[in-house]
């Protein structure tokens, strides 16, 4: 019938968009990864619950999930497929949907709320602020070479905040090439892991600490003069210490 | 008692968040901008609405609205400050909160869906695509110059999708430092006006044809090869003619 790409949100049950609750609320099977908990407690009792997340020997490679895809969204189901964060950032969204629309197979994308501003945000830290940031670029840090990977030399020049995604185990390459690109040194740095959770953590460092820093994967990695700020703090400072 | 930043999302109500919705449906005063039907629609009967919204001789520069959010905190009131998109991603959030920090009234931040990601996603562009884009850039658009401004020429450089937005008054200078940077002028271009409502607009282009494209702002410009996608559509290429 139809197929509901969806994103979750950040981790809290309360940031699913009040579509992505009713669509859970309504569907016969989800399809899910890494968010098991969310998923059946919002999923109506009964509905099927699928779980492709990755892990050691796990049956799903992207081109299967599409499959599965595909195959449900042929039979009288509503399906909803559940994506961490938003479908379109890093969430292969882009991906299973040509697998939908190419099968003929009715569908629809739901945004969410992305990690890579709500992580930030839920640590006291705004991507962008007047007078500090007026942009910001979110990329993944899980591939330093090759055709998807970016110049980290310019985006050190561009001028904004830097959010990093699954970066923890590049993190002293991207700090030695940022740096390379003419970022200094002592550039603010915050990691958010498990942001909005009860159990979130923040770390924060200088750019030129960023490699030795103890961070645990998968963390939100937020580099650039607004990572000093924590607007949640009643000690927040307007004028971080160190300009780009 | 409380003041709540909330995102409002993108536009159509129910890309609220969950919490959005319920804080709204409970606030006995809602401060908004541009958000008016939305405010109205979702927030309990007898709740004050607050329109602060930029117009001439409107008398809400962002001093008069961080004292607003004070002054109303200090009562026995729950209050919401509803935004549109994301309160962190060009929102002014990150002022409202440090205001409200420094005046020691209690407040959270309730992130959204932000429209750099979202608008585009409703036209059928993902802001990443495997093989296409790992990583994207949002910017504004409405300064050229100043402390404030990016250096586009690197950002050309930077390798991923490009997201402006308020950029539709500048665009012709945009797409003249992108290409003087070396993006080339075939670039796919995509802007989104009035993303996820009803009047939905489209307009597709290349890079060199930006400057003289038929424009009306507010639009959500995207540039880069994802702007040629449009999973949304049967015919999505998934090998675009144009790439970087």
């Amino acid at each position: 019938m139809t197929v509901h790409l969806v994103g979750a949100g950040p981790g809290d049950p309360e940031l699913l968009t009040v579509r992505a609750a009713r669509l859970l609320a309504h569907a016969d099977v989800v399809v899910h990864d890494r968010l098991a908990s969310l998923a059946s407690s919002l999923a109506r009792p009964g509905a099927e619950l699928i779980d492709v997340g990755k892990r050691p020997g796990a049956p799903y490679p992207q081109e299967n999930i599409n499959a599965l895809l595909v195959q449900l969204g042929r039979q009288d189901l509503e399906v909803v497929r559940l994506k961490g964060g938003d479908p379109f950032v890093f969430g292969r969204g882009g991906e299973e949907a040509l697998a939908l629309a190419e099968a003929g197979i009715t569908f629809t994308v739901v945004p969410g709320v992305t990690s890579a501003v709500s992580a930030p945000a839920a640590a006291g830290v705004p991507v962008t602020h007047r007078g500090i940031s007026a942009a910001f670029t979110v990329v993944t840090g899980h591939r330093m070479t090759g055709a998807e990977s970016v110049d980290w030399e310019s985006l050190a020049r561009v001028g904004g905040t830097i959010i990093v995604l699954m970066g923890v185990a590049h993190r002293g390459s991207i700090a030695e090439r940022l740096m390379a690109g003419g970022l200094g040194g002592a550039t603010p740095v915050a990691a958010v892991r498990n942001a909005t959770r009860a159990d979130q953590q923040v770390v924060r460092c200088r750019l030129d600490e960023l490699a030795t820093a103890r961070l645990e994967p998968p963390c939100t990695i937020v580099i650039g003069a607004v990572a000093d700020l924590d607007v949640t703090a009643a000690a927040a400072s307007l004028t971080p210490a160190v300009a780009r």
